[in-house]
């Protein structure tokens, strides 16, 4: 194992992106291939400079590469910092002990802590390779976990990673749990609540298997990539925050996961409960309003499962000493106008701004569960939360506070807009019955969401108004024309996403 | 998405090689990229002169690659079958549609008829992804398939692929269901069936989870890569042949899966039987013999799993007309010395030139099975089989038959001999109690097998030996000296492979 090390390749950077998947080529002719004997797709460890990474070999046998070099994909080149031409020492991986741990767990074994945390730790240091995540992705959805399965996850989710510590209490957050097109509430309750001086530090993520994440919206609006330090700095000064819960580093493993959840498009229960229980305990939550829409194209779709997930949730969630108030609102529809990272972003200013036009829906969203925080926080008393937070926007404390905020975090900026756009006519007359939020929220992916910021879908009906053959359902924007074709394609050749009755 | 196809990329070849997936590297500026709004790890169809394949983009953001250029991984380039600077199109493929039934799987719905044939037609032709694979795989493991579930699937299995008829009755097959190291049978039977004239059209895989398959150490002796044709031409000839099925393209799915499942180290019941059977039916055989070993440490692990899992293979084998006859055998160690595809090609030719040193237990195994052979093919009346397949070797007919076979298939040839080699010594004195199955396994694998054919364990003990401090217990052969050293340090630093009871 020793050899190999003193005759080094060149580190070579090729420019290949692979998201987070270090990846390496190797000339198949070149010494370390040959004393390694590796093949293609064999997994190895790089190390260069005092800085090492697991990286998937591909072996190239044509002139790219020199003999002596190692291209290096983006990710691999960023983990190893290293420099064009220096020594890259490349040698076999041990092997990754844990995962005989997710194959038990396959074969219908139960896991606990001392399972887990091996798993989550190889995972989050990147040694799993997506084959191995997805079978761990779906051995914990087909037979799901259970309860002290998912305390054991979260434990390891959250050991693995930074852990946030604050000198008030109470420290605030709220959760929504997923399924419903452009309910972006969260910039809107962070502004209320920090104008009123309760702490409330969000760390947000990207899209799951969404057009859009919070992270997603905010960065249209300011940056969101903050550190631990550029968050807590932020947070002393203005009370809250929205930043990207990446970048902080908290519950690192869930990025990882969650990459090849959004590929599967599979979220089962333990998964989302260790996932956003494990972001709140990191980031030294004490109190959590989770806010849980049902309807019958939303994640939740029975009022019984959405007990039944709330239970399980605070039962978590107490592990930890958590507390959790959960508030179930209607799902049956998407909220606001704007389906799509920029779409959305645009609806959060109109309620801040109170804007004629603003959306009300997504203003009533917003002030309920801020309210649940003014209460929890001390600054309201029960009952009395949503009619404070409804004066905090209408009196501008929000629109000021959320502006000081988005200066805090680097600077305010304007959404962007889309360059291409296409209006869905309605194809007759009649009453809006429903509107599919999964179809909807489809369309909006199509056309470009979340990659393309300004994509999406902006709708103008809601349901029970009466339509008018030929008058606009919503316009799709895109910022390509191949992806508004694709888009469109896909609206026109699938169940209908608007379901008319003819009156 | 018609315009991008009037302006196309120029295929370049890349030399890299990916395994089975199809990958394009494309310049992240080029027009392609921008018009489609595609990302890294997007899947995309590519076309050029006729032919299309699905292919995973990565992009490029250096100067390794034209703006114009679409890089081909040589999976690509050889299923594009292009030539360097002929006109490459791109555009977004259809969403894999099928792969909704594998999510409804992963939530516990059953699967039919209608559900396998759309899946297995999408893997079969490359248009799921790892990630989806793993998932398919993970998930009818979770979830067991049932009966039905195996019926259908086999039958998806089958029609997706090459389907064999053969004018003669019986045809015969035998099949061992694997886990038991060395357990290289088959060469041997098909020689000695053959060599009266009954049909064995063998088809045979590569190694999954094991250090050799029959395809990997009958390569050593003779090609394998026959197609259809050339297969035929040898059995009409020699009444047998020995040849790997990923070429004669019998339940092509089946060599995708085996992939992903190799890498997992995972095969479960449901899809072992798909596999095993889906390739027999395809194969045209009406008459299967299974050799099923039984051991603490072999693949079947108790006589009642053994029993179960015989039971479950006649029951789907006579949904398609399959009659199966199964013999349990010892599975408590592994069979000859030889493990690993070489070393193993050694164990068959001494056993069929009668040496002197020729390991007695394989040899017993193949007449076990091939007399219940001859017994089927009407050569033999029921108990006589086995002496008549003994006879059958010491007459020399069937070496002569095995030469007539290789020498059908294309020329016979010797096994290669492995560069580097190292003993392990018995550490103390004493009786030699058992052979872990599973870990000799690995420790061939680790020295090379069966990438590098020459590689492997030898063994020079069997179960009851006495054994003196120091003596080998085995040798562990190697192509390089990093193998070697990286299978050394693994037998070293896990559970003892041998169990040597102090007396």
């Amino acid at each position: 194992m020793q050899k190999q090390k003193l005759i080094p390749l060149r580190a070579r950077r090729l420019g290949i992106h692979t998201h987070n998947e270090a990846v390496v080529f190797m000339r198949t002719d070149c010494h370390v291939c040959r004393s390694e004997g590796l093949s293609s797709l064999s997994r190895i460890i790089l190390h260069a400079g005092g800085r090492e990474t697991l990286a998937t070999l591909y072996q190239v046998t044509s002139d790219i590469l020199g003999i002596d070099e190692a291209g290096l994909s983006e990710t691999a080149w960023e983990r190893l910092g290293t420099v064009e031409g220096a020594p890259v020492f490349a040698r076999h991986p041990e092997a990754v002990e844990s995962f005989g741990r997710v194959r038990a767990r396959i074969f219908n074994h139960r896991l606990g802590d001392e399972d887990f945390a091996p798993i989550l730790s190889d995972i989050a240091s990147g040694r799993y390779s997506d084959i191995e995540l997805s079978a761990f992705i779906t051995g914990t959805s087909v037979f799901p976990l259970d309860e002290p399965e998912m305390v054991a996850l979260t434990r390891s989710m959250v050991a693995v990673g930074e852990r946030l510590v604050w000198s008030g209490v109470p420290v605030v957050d709220k959760h929504c749990v997923g399924g419903l097109p452009g309910n972006r509430t969260t910039p809107i309750i962070v502004a209320i609540v920090a104008a009123h001086g309760v702490l409330m530090p969000k760390t947000s993520s990207r899209a799951i298997t969404s057009p859009a994440g919070t992270a997603d919206t905010m960065e249209t609006l300011a940056p969101v990539d903050l550190n631990i330090e550029a968050m807590r700095r932020v947070v002393e000064q203005e009370s809250g925050c929205v930043v990207w819960g990446g970048v902080v580093g908290l519950s690192p493993a869930d990025d990882v996961l969650i990459r090849v959840e959004r590929t599967l498009d599979i979220d089962s229960e333990g998964l989302l409960v260790a996932s956003v229980l494990s972001k709140k305990i990191a980031a030294g939550s004490s109190h959590l309003v989770l806010d849980l829409p049902v309807g019958p194209t939303a994640k939740v779709r029975s009022e019984t499962a959405a007990v039944g997930l709330s239970h399980r949730l605070s039962a978590v969630g107490t592990a930890f000493g958590l507390e959790i108030r959960t508030i179930f609102s209607d799902g049956s529809q998407p909220v606001g106008r704007g389906i799509g990272p920029a779409l959305e972003a645009l609806d959060v200013l109109s309620v801040l701004q109170q804007a004629d036009d603003a959306p009300l829906d997504l203003r009533e969203r917003a002030c309920t569960l801020a309210g649940a925080l003014l209460e929890i926080g001390g600054r309201a008393r029960l009952g009395e939360g949503r009619l404070l937070a409804s004066q905090t926007i209408a009196d501008g404390r929000a629109w000021t506070k959320f502006q000081r905020i988005c200066e805090a975090q680097g600077g305010m900026r304007s959404p962007p807009v889309s360059r291409h756009r296409s209006p869905m006519l309605a194809p007759f007359s009649g009453l809006l019955r429903s509107i599919d939020n999964r179809r909807i929220a489809k369309l909006a992916k199509l056309a470009g969401a979340p990659v393309s910021k300004a994509a999406g879908v902006e709708l103008h009906v809601r349901l029970g108004d009466p339509i008018e053959a030929g008058q606009p359902l919503c316009t799709v924007h895109a910022e390509t024309t191949g992806e508004l074709q694709y888009a469109l394609d896909y609206a026109t050749g699938t169940a209908p996403i608007f379901y008319i009755e003819r009156v």
